[in-house]
């Protein structure tokens, strides 16, 4: 590594912006959806809350726009050679991301309180929207190599994937650690070789 | 069918106490854990809310006994002959569960903001903990018929069974239906085949 690749967009605005971002989720996660105000978010960032509503009007627009944020963090959905390392890299990428700050943020969001919100909503289905092209190109490369069939549903393969992580993250409430990559990675391949993803 | 196998325990006392816990599932899910009162369920269920205070403290108690009445309620661990019609079996009853009323239930239990009160971590952990011994049957089974090698971790296997259920009702809100159970049931027994779920 030479040198910076690409310039950042940096400069105050670029600070108070991520601020903002950071403690709105910090608040999300702390006091919950219904709890939260702009003025504790405001509070939490260190800025008058002026300075909030000057970009964000409601409490919905500051939080829709603090999520969006987070979710553009891209899962990586890199071609490693074979659809085994494939399914292990995406699942570590969404293990990695469920570790860190965007995991209690997904609880709350998904939480029956904060789902009653038309934005959350919106929200919750934008995340779930945004793995369907990584999906699809994961699949899509497995059949070009040969490795699966042309009929596979890419949705159902991913959901299969990633579903033991939510468990363990929202219902048992086990660890996210390098064992369930592995054993979420066998186990995805083995069953889509048994064409359990079959599209009908 | 020639009669009744087992007398009902019937009369006043116990058509009141199912009344009363109906009433304070349906008052949780309507109003969520901390909007939910003894009063609320009091007129809900249609009995003076003295009537609940004398069976049951606190609010926790009765939603506690209310839980508990709801969960005893088993799903079928039947031998039918093969691992694979087993996991239909028992994937077939916890959509069966999860699409009744205990969905929505357990859809606000798990919710971030009820997660937080003690009581509820607890039924939560009871409820995960009452799925244990039918996940060794299930497995111990497979493995005296040779279907499985010995190692198999039993919990690992029926937690990825159960998984894609839970991702659905929790996250991408699709429906659950039988091409799931089906999916579920022949993607789980190809990764167990596989080994994908050897105890290390």
């Amino acid at each position: 590594m030479t040198g910076k690749t690409r310039s950042r967009p940096g400069g105050r605005s670029t600070r108070v912006r991520e601020a903002v971002f950071e403690a709105t989720l910090a608040e999300l996660v702390a006091s919950g959806y219904t709890a939260m105000t702009v003025e504790r978010v405001a509070t939490r960032a260190g800025v008058h809350k002026t300075t909030i509503y000057r970009r964000w009007t409601t409490k919905d627009d500051l939080l829709v726009a603090a999520v969006r944020d987070l979710v553009q963090m891209p899962v990586p959905a890199l071609d490693t050679g074979t659809l085994e390392t494939d399914l292990r890299a995406y699942a570590s990428g969404i293990v990695f991301v469920l570790a860190g700050p965007a995991g209690p943020v997904a609880r709350t969001l998904l939480s029956s309180d904060a789902a009653r919100v038309p934005e959350i909503a919106r929200i919750k289905q934008m995340l779930f929207e945004t793995r369907r092209p990584i999906s699809t190109r994961i699949v899509a490369r497995a059949v070009e190599r040969g490795e699966l069939d042309a009929g596979t549903d890419p949705h159902a393969l991913i959901d299969f994937l990633v579903a033991p992580i939510y468990f363990r993250l929202f219902v048992s409430e086990e660890p996210l650690d390098e064992a369930l990559i592995t054993q979420v990675s066998i186990a995805t391949l083995a069953a889509a070789r048994q064409g359990a993803f079959a599209e009908d």
